[in-house]
Formats: C-alpha cells, structure tokens, sequence
C-alpha cells in the first residue's frame, strides 16, 4: 500500500530516550518496540548511536538493532555517530542515516562531544570520504545535527551568525543535509521560524533535514505550529517524551510523539500513523521500562469523541 | 508606571482552578494569591463564581474576593455567572467583567447548566436589561462564552456553523463580546484559526474577546500559537494548568499561565508579568494547597541562561 505522508515524524526514542535514562532495555524489548513503532506507521527510527558501550551502555546493542530493524519494510533506520569510528561501525551494518551532531556552542561541543568545531569538521570530512567508498546505492545519508542551535546552558545567547556559519561548514564538510537541534529547550517560535527561514535562503530548502525539539519548558508543540509555517516536514519526536540531553543539565524532555502525531492529524496532516497501534507500541514501552515515567496527554485523554485523522486508520 | 501590553493573560485560576479541584482554599489565601498575581503583572483575573454555593463551595467567597480584588489598582476583576440570578449577585460587589457560558453542544449545555438555549439567552437578556439600568461607567462588560465550541465529550463533533449561530445570538441578546472555549480539550489550531476568522468576519474583531483553551491533550500552547496568528490579543490561563471542566468527563487541565508567559515573551510579546514573582505566586498557591498536582515545565526548568523577556523585569 503506497500512502501519502505529509509530515515524517523521526521516533528517537530508542536512541535519545534510552540514553537518557539509568534502566537498560532489553534488545528484545527494543527489537518489539522498534517493530511496533514501525507496525504503527512511524516512517523512520533513531534506533541506536555508535558511541563506546563504556559511556552509554544502555545502547550497546545499536548494531543488532540497525541488522534487525533494516529488515522492516519501508522503514528509514537512522542511527547517531559521535566521529569517524562511530561511522565506520555503523556502515558496517547499512543503516540507511546517520546523523552526527555539532553543537554550535563550542563549550558543550567540548564537553559533549570533546572537540572542538575545526575537529567534528575533521570527522565529517572522514566520514564522508568513507561513505563515498560505498556503492553509491549503498550509501547512507549524512545529516549534521546543529545541537544547542537556539541556546546553551553554558554559553547562554547563541548567535545566529553562528548557527548559519556552521549549517554551511557541515555542509561544505559533506554532510547531505544538516538538522536544527533544541538540545537544551531554549528555542522559541520565532526562533524556529527566523532559523529555518535563514537556511532555507542560505542552502536552500533540501538541506534542512528536519527539526528536534525539546519540551523542557512546554514550548515543544508550539515551536513545532512555528515549523509547519515555514514548511518544515520532518519533525524528530519521542515515544512518552523520554529523553533530553544528558549533558546539558537542567535540560530534560523531548517531544511526546503521541501527541505530536495527535497535533498533526487534528490539523488534516497525514503522519501514516495508526493511533491504536501507536498506543499500544507505548504500553510496550512502559510494560519494558515500568519505573520510567512516560509523558503525554493523548494516550490518557485518548482520542476526542468523533474524532477524524487525516491518516485512514 | 504606564506600561504598554502585546498579550492580555486572563488568569482564571482562582474560578476554574478551584473549582475543579476537593480541597477548599481559604479566603485568605486567595487572597494573598489574587494579590500576589497581580503584583507580578497579571492584568486580569477570574476570581470566582457566582454559582450556588451547595454546587461549588469551594466558590463560597466569591463576592468577598470580588470586593477585595476591586482595591487592586488596574487589575480588571472578572466573574462567571451562570444566569440572573448569579449576575444579581455579582453586580451587587461590582466586577468589571461578568462571564455567562453558554454550551453550543445543547446536550452538554442542558446537564452543565440544567438549560436548552433558549433558557440561557433569556438569562443573557435579562442580565444585559439589569446592567443597563446602572449608571453607564458602573456597567462591567458582559461576555457569552462558547463553552464546547470544538466539540462535545457527549455529542462529538460540535458544526462550526452551530458556533457562529450561538455567537451572534449572544451578541443580540446582549452580550458586550463573545469568548471561544474549548472545555473539552478537543481544539486543533485548524479550528482555532478557522472559528476566530469566521467569528471576526461576522461580528468584527471588536466582538471576540478571547480564547480559553485546555491542555487535555496537549494541545494548548500550539493552540495559542494559531490564536496569535489570526490575532487573538487575549488568552485565559491558570496557574500551575489548575482545573478543567468538572462536567466533562475526561476532560482536564487549563493551559498553564507560566508556560504561556514564558512562550509570549520568548516570541518578543509583551504581558506585563515578571516572571520572578509569578513563579512566588505558585509558591505560594502550592502552599496553601498542598495536595493538589502543579502542572508547568518553565518553573521547574526555570529561565534559560542569557534570556531576555520584552516585559522589562
């Protein structure tokens, strides 16, 4: 069945969420979860990151995960590379995005990443050369993520010069396409709307891959209401909204995909998502992680009476 | 000090809140509340409810907090009135502002309010024929709110045209302006934006005096954000998201004024409200009720590094 989406929804539960939390998941667990999200209609999933399994344990098992999810049908399998190593390892397994981060703040580049930004250039112009190696029908596409791109809880104020400046250095380093990053909750509506606008007119539409956004202060769906008019459609989301950015403190919470797919639909845009299955996938989630609190409002509210999704169900 | 507003936030915890909630709040308490949001800036608040005190006793107080809120310097003091009746009541202590509800979903008006439409318009005449006979700087404005104006908990879909036939029967029964309220949670922004343009187009923007949107399902903050875009310059919110509809089953939660504030000023929108004494205003509302659950990201996460509001703090 072909279906028309018009706006993707990136589930990063499995990576953001997870690393966020101090449970480990199962890898059958994760294997359910990621088979039920996609059984749900979520078009792409961040199922992992190749970081070393002393930081994160709790993603050791990302290359099972990339094997095991590019065996679902017409499911986009991303995955996070920290530098070249990571990348290496990942193209071993084929997974269809990558997605290396860049935090425009170079003081949480350095405390999140340990490197500076002339570094991170340096593993994006090395991950590029390897995947150019591949067949070009092999070949993963590589996002840059522009992390702390509205603000840092370090450095504070982050210049939008800047944003732009290394949104241009990624690509010129070879990135595909490069993604703005709510890493810390700072962002407002009008920054959403300015920054997308800024790329757009700098690198054109095609490369900017999407948005990730963070609800630290409830701002979430209405930076996301900022994307949409300035046509954005691919929006990143987390099952029950775990997750956040371990490394920039006071900063929790991504964007509850459930009520994200519930904003979207309401508004007559199709996700290619089924509700129940949806909320089944997140009873699965919380029956795996039962002392992890789950955000949302939809799956307790369920859907309004006579309620019609874009999406046929 | 004549200080210039973008926003107007009608806080209406003190009526919606508490009604919604078992525990009583003292009279002294709310009082201290009441003075306390308008220290910070808060320009409007709903302190009560002129509703039979065997149905709501947590409303009991209403005409003492009304004449007490009165000697607050430049704080517009609302009231819900139910019908005559309540409106005698109320216009007795002098608010400036009288709200009457009217459910556009008859099934939802006849067991919230014990009432057909027709009842309801009759109490809107006679309120509007009690105002008049004031002197005309002692009359308060008299606003028809929709309540179920999204849609019905018992009824489901509620016509957009059902809206607009309520809307105008208001006005020519009297009404100063007509409010739009989402009491069950069921609002997109595709209707926020379509009913507000509907509504200015038939009456004019003078007529439509605000939003009063819930977070039921998490909707509010992108709610507000189509409200802003059409033009909507007031917008009801309670404190610590208190409240809801008690006569709409699974229905809760109001859209939470601490979120609200920190989204308008981040967006460059000025509503007069200082943010460090808003957030000891919920100190102290979580005080004084000690049981109940406070709702709100931006008190816990607290201000980003480096932000600036436009209301100078």
């Amino acid at each position: 069945m072909v279906q028309t989406i018009d706006i993707e929804i990136s589930e990063v539960g499995p990576r953001d969420g997870l690393q966020s939390i101090e449970p480990i998941m199962q890898t059958k667990d994760k294997k359910a979860w990621i088979n039920a999200l996609a059984a749900a209609g979520v078009p792409e999933i961040e199922v992992g990151s190749f970081v070393p399994q002393s930081l994160l344990p709790q993603l050791a098992d990302t290359a099972e995960l990339v094997s095991h999810a590019r065996h679902i049908d017409s499911l986009t399998v991303a995955v996070l590379v920290p530098n070249l190593k990571g990348a290496q390892n990942a193209l071993a397994v084929r997974p269809h995005k990558m997605t290396i981060p860049l935090s425009v703040s170079e003081t949480h580049s350095l405390k999140n990443l340990r490197r500076t930004h002339d570094q991170v250039l340096d593993e994006v112009r090395g991950i590029r050369a390897a995947i150019d190696e591949l067949e070009t029908a092999e070949r993963p596409k590589l996002e840059g993520s522009l992390s702390t791109a509205f603000g840092c809880t370090l450095e504070g104020d982050v210049p939008a010069s800047k944003v732009l400046e290394m949104a241009e250095k990624l690509m010129a380093a070879g990135c595909d396409e490069i993604g703005l990053s709510d890493t810390t909750g700072f962002a407002s509506p009008r920054q959403v709307r300015d920054y997308t606008r800024n790329i757009h007119q700098l690198l054109g539409p095609k490369a900017l891959a999407g948005i990730h956004l963070h609800n630290t202060r409830g701002q979430g769906l209405a930076n996301v209401m900022a994307a949409l008019e300035v046509g954005l459609t691919t929006v990143d989301a987390s099952m029950g909204g775990i997750g956040g950015c371990p490394f920039a403190p006071g900063a929790s919470g991504n964007i509850v995909t459930e009520d994200l797919v519930f904003l979207l639909e309401s508004m007559g845009l199709k996700t290619g998502i089924n509700f129940e299955k949806l909320f089944a996938a997140r009873q699965l989630l919380q029956k795996a992680l039962p002392t992890v609190e789950l955000f949302g409002f939809t799956p307790l509210a369920g859907l309004p009476k006579g309620f019609s999704p874009a999406t046929p169900q």
